[in-house]
């Protein structure tokens, strides 16, 4: 009998070194393991079970806007690669070349996908054709691979899980929309779903996607006051179809280019959920995605008709709740220690007392509040308890944001505002002029993030070199 | 308007060329599309909906016997890969070598799966520490790359779908056991869902996987007579554990190999399903995967309360069945030539007589079978209808089967059952020498597919040395 609770617990303190205790969550709460090639995971079942989750609430989402799945192949050759300029020079240094099929060298070396604009162009070469043909709404799920130099799990891998939507349309208004939808579904998962608030933009020239007109991202504020990015969507215009020389015959017989859009999430949501609500006990999961939402803990669990009235109530609650009853001989405190390290959100207790008194009693993972309630009724009050996670998760993380976040008018005010209050984000009114945005940098240590759909007008003039302001912007140290 | 029956219906009938025929189908009935890397497909929105149904189905099938979804990374290092003997020899000549990330030329060459076991015994050696860690019953759903010479839509391509269990176990009786149920998983959703029979058997030892000690399959025949391996499950003793240093400590304190076992079926059901069940009017999909199962085409669908009519009938329908409603402006004869094309198993056509009436007429795709039913208990006809066709399918299969399976007593009688009858399975006696097996071969064409788990006794003396025979083999030409 495990009774413990200090080795579950032992986590790095987030105060003390967040890096350490982000990376002793991911091991600890058993969501992955490393493998023999340096930035490619193993995603243990806790971890993809949470994956899972999330790909199915998003691809309810896409579907129910009419978007279809699709696979494309992993391999893309080196000059399908370069058929667009400025996507190729994004990619191309951070690609994994394969240059052998078992004994064979291969005539022309190909890459893994980095992302598959390319691939989708390709095939919609072959099957876009008419006006009838338009929109093209497809999604698909897979894996893509960026070598990338420093890596950490989740957040910045060589190996990553996502989806990737890749439409085609008849208008650039129409592209457009599309973009700004897709967008907007991810923030609204994200909110409702992830408990996370995000900040909805545009981003920069300096820092769209490789081959994009215009990059729309959500931005999330870290429990420790940097910025991720959580989710693009981009605007193509009709470059890559010239590039791929797609068209279509228009109602008018003309021949014309139609226009394009791609968007994305991937695992880093993963990391994501982790640094905006974990604490020092361990991983925090918003209920819509948690792999176990209730827990059931029975107290004196050898004491008569304790587990028989534990599984009971797991029949009663299951089909309704993702929940897990567990009767293992470890004690109480030790269950609770393990439940608290996976962040399962509710924790039910049942002990001989509370049988006799038809009751139970109710924890909320991420504030320890205890709620006593009848077993009547039950399912009405697991309902309201995850919902009230659901509240409390994200008005905590606005919290956070919102104490974080720093309205500056000069450059000193940047520094004064983060040495003094702590990493987050700043906002500041900008001319627009990317020398500028550099200097902000160097000068800060924050990089522009978005241009906000919704800005304010904080000055009239650019902070950095006090001509007229065209934008408000977000900064931030990022991950 | 499209009324030219002729223009969706062009393919190469199966008995001119069943190889063109097929490829017709995978085209035709957009299921795929080529890239430019060779034997890597592009699965379209109905190709991969199929897929997607297949997933669900055995998804679910795993979870209530216990196992658990995981990711492994893509990549596996030489190194890695090379650990255990057997499997590196039987993988190393067919997979994809990564030698560079962007610029930099790797220290070490790095594969993309070939199959994952090295993978997960990685892991599990990290993860496996006590008895209490057993059994692990792991699975994943990805790609895989087998950089194969000549290649077929969905039958071998150099990347393909699939899914691989992984599954650990204490004592060799237990992974046995594994080994085995997972194979009936296979061969009663073949039966049941796809509505092919198959015959489980176990391989001979020079078909065995790479590393295992018994490899398990299902095999099916197709339409034209030649088999299909469409599912196998291994038994690996504890050979892996030991390369990779997988050890665990026992109840009685001591340490021990555990014993291993791996299983997958891949989107070459995709190939099973259309070789099977397919006709010179394109595909024909059992229910279970169809990604349409009823589709409703109005008949005169301009004159009034006809579309009405057919959309409150695509209500009543929906969420009990996957139904489509074509209200597009084609005549209702290219209609019926788009969706026998497309597979979907059964047709409701109604008219305004028929709305007259408060009927409509059912047609089932495999067989033109029309039915008139009441609108009244509309969903219990088209229940019993799509049972109809499954039923209808696995009879037709099993049929085709039973035809073309030869019981063989000599080499000659091998030849000339081939010959007058064409390809199929041939049943012989077998002494279990391998030289036989290959002389078989090299006489008649046909190779051994498996030694099926209910023998039975055709003669006393192996048909080729005429030596005691140790067991019933089947024979085919195989895909």
């Amino acid at each position: 009998m495990k009774d413990d609770k200090k080795q579950v617990k032992s986590i790095t303190p987030m105060d003390e070194d967040f890096a350490q205790w982000y990376t002793d969550i991911c091991k600890k709460a058993e969501l992955i393991d490393y493998s023999s090639v340096r930035g490619c995971l193993v995603i243990r079942p806790y971890g993809y079970a949470i994956w899972e989750n999330m790909q199915r609430l998003l691809d309810a989402r896409f579907r129910a806007l009419g978007h279809e799945n699709v696979y494309m192949p992993m391999f893309i050759t080196e000059s399908l690669l370069q058929k667009e300029k400025d996507h190729v020079e994004g990619f191309a240094p951070e690609v994994a070349w394969v240059t052998h099929g078992g004994e064979e060298e291969l005539t022309e070396r190909i890459c893994v996908r980095p992302t598959s604009e390319t691939l989708f162009c390709e095939h919609y070469a072959h099957v876009i054709k008419s006006y009838r043909d338009l929109p093209k709404l497809y999604n698909q799920w897979c894996s893509v691979v960026r070598w990338e130099k420093t890596t950490r799990p989740f957040l910045r891998s060589r190996e990553f899980l996502w989806q990737e939507g890749h439409t085609m349309h008849a208008t650039p208004e129409e592209a457009i929309a599309e973009t700004e939808q897709m967008l907007n579904v991810y923030a609204d998962f994200h909110e409702s779903d992830l408990a996370i608030p995000v900040i909805k933009g545009r981003k920069t020239d300096s820092d769209k996607f490789a081959g994009a007109e215009a990059t729309y991202a959500i931005e999330a504020l870290m429990h420790d006051g940097k910025a991720l990015q959580a989710g693009t969507s981009h605007y193509f215009g009709d470059g890559f179809a010239r590039a791929f020389d797609i068209k279509y015959t228009d109602r008018d017989n003309s021949l014309k280019y139609p226009y394009q859009t791609s968007w994305g999430v991937s695992t880093r949501m993963i990391g994501g959920v982790i640094m905006t609500h974990g604490d020092d006990n361990g991983l925090v999961l918003p209920p819509a995605i948690a792999p176990i939402q209730v827990v059931i803990i029975p107290v004196a669990q050898h004491k008569e008709g304790v587990l028989e009235a534990a599984h009971k109530l797991k029949s009663r609650l299951e089909g309704k709740f993702r929940v897990k009853l567990d009767e293992s001989e470890n004690t109480p405190g030790w269950k609770y220690a393990e439940y608290e390290m996976k962040g399962v959100p509710l924790r039910l207790e049942l002990g001989p007392r509370d049988i006799a008194e038809n009751k139970c009693v109710l924890v909320t993972r991420h504030n320890g509040e205890k709620t006593v309630v009848s077993l009547d009724g039950i399912e009405d009050s697991v309902t309201e308890r995850l919902s009230a996670v659901r509240d409390g998760l994200y008005e905590k993380a606005l919290l956070n944001r919102e104490r974080r976040t720093y309205d500056c008018r000069s450059i000193d005010e940047i520094k004064t505002s983060l040495s003094e209050h702590g990493a987050g984000f700043v906002r500041l009114m900008w001319c627009g002029d990317p020398e500028c945005e550099t200097k902000i940098k160097e000068l800060t240590g924050v990089t522009s993030r978005c241009i906000p759909f919704e800005e304010e007008h904080l000055d009239d003039k650019c902070i950095c070199c006090g001509k007229e302001a065209k934008h408000m912007v977000y900064f931030a140290v990022a991950y």
